[in-house]
């Protein structure tokens, strides 16, 4: 088993009612990979600048993530920044600067081509379709995130690279425009004939909804008591969710529910603290004991 | 075991995406009594006018729904209209006619004061307060629900009100308001100091959350396809988990849950038709085949 990941490495600035910080890692390649890692081998593709230092890949080093298939360019790495709303639900894009992103085309490392599992994260569908074209037989399970911004410009494409996606990773607002549907249940529906078999639909502080033959499966989020930022989660959450599906011996209904609480266990850790800090401190005994907590937080007999 | 409810009782005009009904029997009381009938013995206390008629009446009949309490005045019966946005997720209120309601002295027939149970439905907390006083001996359970409405105007006889009360059911906005706080954890540690022992948020297509003991619990919405009427959802959840509660030997965690998802369950239903028309078609083998499926949807092993 070995778990791909293709996707954003960057630089964030970030300002929430807990704090503000002008310069730190991030990207949805850096979050997944960091969460993921906790659970299986984790193949990195992605590209930064020339700012990018060693300090910087540090981030990486020392876990079972593999980065040679991040590519160095001449330039600066991709840089976001954004300011969340005073309780959270709301963040306003400050500045978007693609520098060397701009010119990303995923190249696979030949020891990458085999991978069985594969995380496309959100960025333009002709890229990760360019992934799957890469990989040297059917892997076991695509999944793949996306935005308002591909599903508004880049629809034909999209629909393109979803005839290839076994699970769809995507937000509530963007379930509701991707199928022109309110309704969760019918947009489930309508999204199964686009390609994907499963809907994983991110919640934030609702948790997150599995829909899946006819079934849906609810994990609420972790209640805490202090939000530090939001940045990462749904990355994190994926990172979990993708890990964890990477161990287990068969794609069930019942692995599928277990990957479900990882995901939300790795959601809740990266919320703690700015950007990657509580990730890159995590423990897989605290791992462990959250997930716990999520099962005493939900289950109940009749 | 006996349960005693004090609330409205009403007539509603609802206009939804699915359907206008231009007047049709609804009220808090009347919801809360019908979805909590499934489950034990229930006493009504209310008000009605000279419009509502024998055949009104007949939603108590052939239920478990004790009606000497059901105060009949001269004048008109509470009147209630809105209107659902799109989604449904905010409503208008078209017009509130208090009608008789406006000078209701809940009174309890003498059978009724030894009611082990009691649900404060959203009313005046003074008339609230009014009920307690008539109960000969200290209920096992006292639980309330109240709006922003008393929050604003009544603090004070709000808070009096609480200090008897051992489980909150409100909404999550109402959890926010009264205790000024965003953070429900937070909000929930203030409403402990208040009285409360157990605080129940109810969170519309979210579910409902738990709170007690310095643990949470939560249960997700049951997904429905269409909703046609949320009128009353919020009451009949109040039914189902005092309705259950009643029946239960001990209040304690795993009682409580089961409350919470019976709460669930009685919502689920409510809303799938115009007013009261699918609480009161229900059967119970229906009640218990939801209930199993909100474990289904819920429960994983790790």
């Amino acid at each position: 088993m070995s778990l791909l990941v293709v996707g954003s490495v960057a630089f964030d600035a970030v300002e929430t009612p807990h704090g503000k910080v002008d310069r730190m890692l991030g990207g949805a390649a850096t979050y997944f990979s960091v969460a993921a890692s906790y659970f299986t081998h984790v193949n990195l593709v992605g590209i930064v600048g020339t700012d990018f230092t060693a300090k910087d890949e540090s981030i990486f080093k020392g876990r079972r993530i593999d980065t040679q298939g991040l590519e160095r360019a001449d330039g600066k790495t991709f840089f976001w920044a954004g300011k969340y709303s005073e309780n959270m639900n709301e963040r306003t894009t400050l500045a978007t600067e693609l520098n060397v992103f701009a010119e990303f085309k995923p190249r696979l490392p030949e020891p990458y081509q085999s991978s069985t599992h594969i995380f496309l994260a959100n960025i333009d569908p002709t890229l990760q379709a360019s992934v799957l074209h890469q990989v040297s037989r059917r892997p076991r399970v695509v999944a793949l995130d996306t935005m308002n911004y591909w599903i508004e410009r880049t629809p034909k494409e999209l629909r393109e690279t979803l005839k290839h996606t076994d699970i769809l990773v995507i937000n509530d607002s963007e379930t509701r425009q991707l199928s022109n549907e309110h309704n969760l249940l019918k947009a489930a529906r309508h999204i199964f004939t686009l390609g994907p078999k499963a809907l994983v639909i991110k919640r934030g502080e609702f948790g997150a909804m599995l829909v899946h033959q006819n079934r849906t499966f609810s994990v609420p989020a972790f209640p805490l008591e202090v939000v530090h930022d939001p940045t990462g989660a749904g990355d994190s959450f994926a990172g979990g969710f993708m890990g964890y599906l990477a161990t287990a011996r068969k794609v069930d209904d019942a692995a599928l529910r277990r990957a479900m609480v990882y995901g939300c266990v790795m959601g809740s850790f990266a919320v703690e603290k700015f950007g990657l800090d509580r990730l890159r401190s995590l423990k897989k005994t605290e791992i462990n004991t959250r997930a716990r907590h999520f099962h005493k937080m939900t289950q109940f007999t009749l």
